[in-house]
């Protein structure tokens, strides 16, 4: 779905906009953000730039991120707004109603369920990330690229490709970040502060994590389980555990990788990743959902009678792959 | 240093090669023997394959890696030996003597400690790989590229760059890649291969090594120490303690990481990680070397005397760095 040129046509007359991209902030909505606000700013465009919800640490560097506002309330509707890198107007958070009375919506986005919400909608799911949409908007309507901008495409482009690992990642995307390379940016440092780097509490978790590791028929399923008060004592964030479940993949010979973590008496939250088996379809008979290699679903019960239950289903499905 | 059009001149007149690379095989190595291999006996030559050393099983997909010859001991003499990512005749292990009386070697590299000791050599150390040396060579002489050469060569740049996140990669090497790619490559696949799995035996070292983590300094220092008696229970073989040193460092606000290796009770084997200090004058001190960011050294002497003055060093240099 384009509207590209109408779309270039109303960035190059307008004036004033505001930028926004959605909650729980990652490396693409906020590197597509300030790439695209900074330069329109050095194109002379009064530019506000908005997210709900606080910028991560490790993306605070970003050249321009002291501009974004997660708490100032929209007013001005009589404006254009640019949405980035959001499928969903729900993911807006505190800034949606005023957004969706904007005098014209730009929809920009790179996510296949994408709703098409916007006056007007620039939505390419071939795209490995928003920020490489935006790098091409740029360069087609000539705007100024200084480093601090590329600095934030690359961002936005490296983490949704997981550092050009992951299948989204085109030709294209190799192409766009060997011009944004250019630029005299760092690859090692960029990507040592994204990648790298995690909390000690991360750390103390995965130790905790390993010493629970248990594998299952001949290593092709492993398991992890982690409570709330291992959790907890480690110093870890919940936000940590995404970070622990792609460990029970990553071991020789797994197909199939269990996390729990084991919220409260009545409640177990469920981690499922995989090499080469569907496991959103095992979350879905769970009542949960996800993509084919990472998904997860939320059961209630004791830890003992879930475990058995997921378990099951987990065989059961290794089984007809083997078939 | 390049002869490279006399290079080229030679690959397009002999009809005969034998190929090489180096001890201990790594994807660059691999990669750019089977790339440059399979893709002049597509052109109809007669190629044959070495390597001092076994494939690593991670890499043994690869198209034609079961025609690399490491036993077979080469007996003509009379013709063009070209030797791949190798800085030193040394590194061609029981090959060395038999290379080096060929009628003429061909010396392509990217090592910037490359001894020249071809009788004629390519050696550009602005590349991120060999694989992307070897890439140039294929297209400049319109010798046929097809997945499976596209696939080593791939596996040479990522392996080389660990993909595309270490200071060494380059725009050449990503438009380079975005060519690669074209042939249908999965990223995806590749890279779970080449970087994400690891052993079982590599988690249960990690968990050890993770439960001896000490930090120091204000947490700019990280410690982990594993002895030879646990590192042999955990299944691991010392190949595995290079993973390891890793994790010292990328614990944030580390800026100095250390893995005490206790081989014996007279004998430990110290790596260093940093992200800014130069851990090779560190290693230097301790009668080690290294690079910038990754150094070691071997020290006699008990244990806990080693630890006190790798210590006492560490402590100096962070003060250095602070002050």
């Amino acid at each position: 779905m384009s509207d590209r040129s109408a779309i270039l046509d109303i960035i190059k007359k307008e004036a004033s906009f505001n930028l926004i991209s959605h909650m729980l902030p990652d490396g693409d909505s906020i590197g597509s953000l300030l790439g695209m606000g900074k330069s329109l700013m050095l194109a002379g465009k009064n530019v506000k730039m908005y997210t709900p919800g606080h910028i991560p640490r490790k993306y605070s560097f970003l050249e321009g991120a002291e501009l974004v506002n997660n708490e100032i309330i929209i007013e001005d509707q009589e404006i254009t707004t640019i949405v980035l890198d959001s499928s969903d107007p729900d993911r807006l958070g505190i800034f949606k109603d005023a957004v969706m009375k904007s005098k014209t919506i730009i929809n920009i986005d790179h996510h296949v369920t994408n709703q098409l919400f916007g006056t007007l909608n620039h939505v390419d799911s071939n795209a490995s990330a928003t920020g490489e949409i935006v790098y091409g908007i740029l360069e087609d309507m000539d705007l100024e690229i200084n480093e601090g901008i590329a600095e934030a495409l690359y961002v936005a482009i490296t983490t949704d490709t997981g550092s050009f690992k992951y299948d989204n990642t085109t030709p294209l995307t190799h192409q766009v970040v060997a011009e944004l390379l250019r630029f005299g940016l760092s690859p090692g440092n960029l990507s040592q502060k994204i990648f790298d780097e995690r909390p000690l509490s991360f750390y103390i978790l995965l130790r905790e994590a390993l010493s629970s590791l248990e594998m299952y028929e001949d290593h092709a399923i492993s398991v992890m389980t982690i409570s709330k008060d291992i959790r907890e004592r480690s110093g870890a964030s919940t936000d940590e555990l995404e970070g622990i479940v792609n460990y029970t993949r990553n071991i020789e010979g797994v197909e199939l990788g269990i996390l729990f973590y084991v919220e409260s008496e009545n409640e177990v939250k469920i981690g499922f990743r995989s090499k080469r088996l569907d496991v959103s379809v095992l979350a879905g008979k769970l009542n949960g959902g996800g993509h084919a290699k990472a998904a997860g679903c939320r059961m209630q019960g004791d830890f003992e009678s879930v475990k058995a239950r997921v378990m099951g289903e987990a065989f059961k499905m290794l089984h007809e792959l083997q078939a």
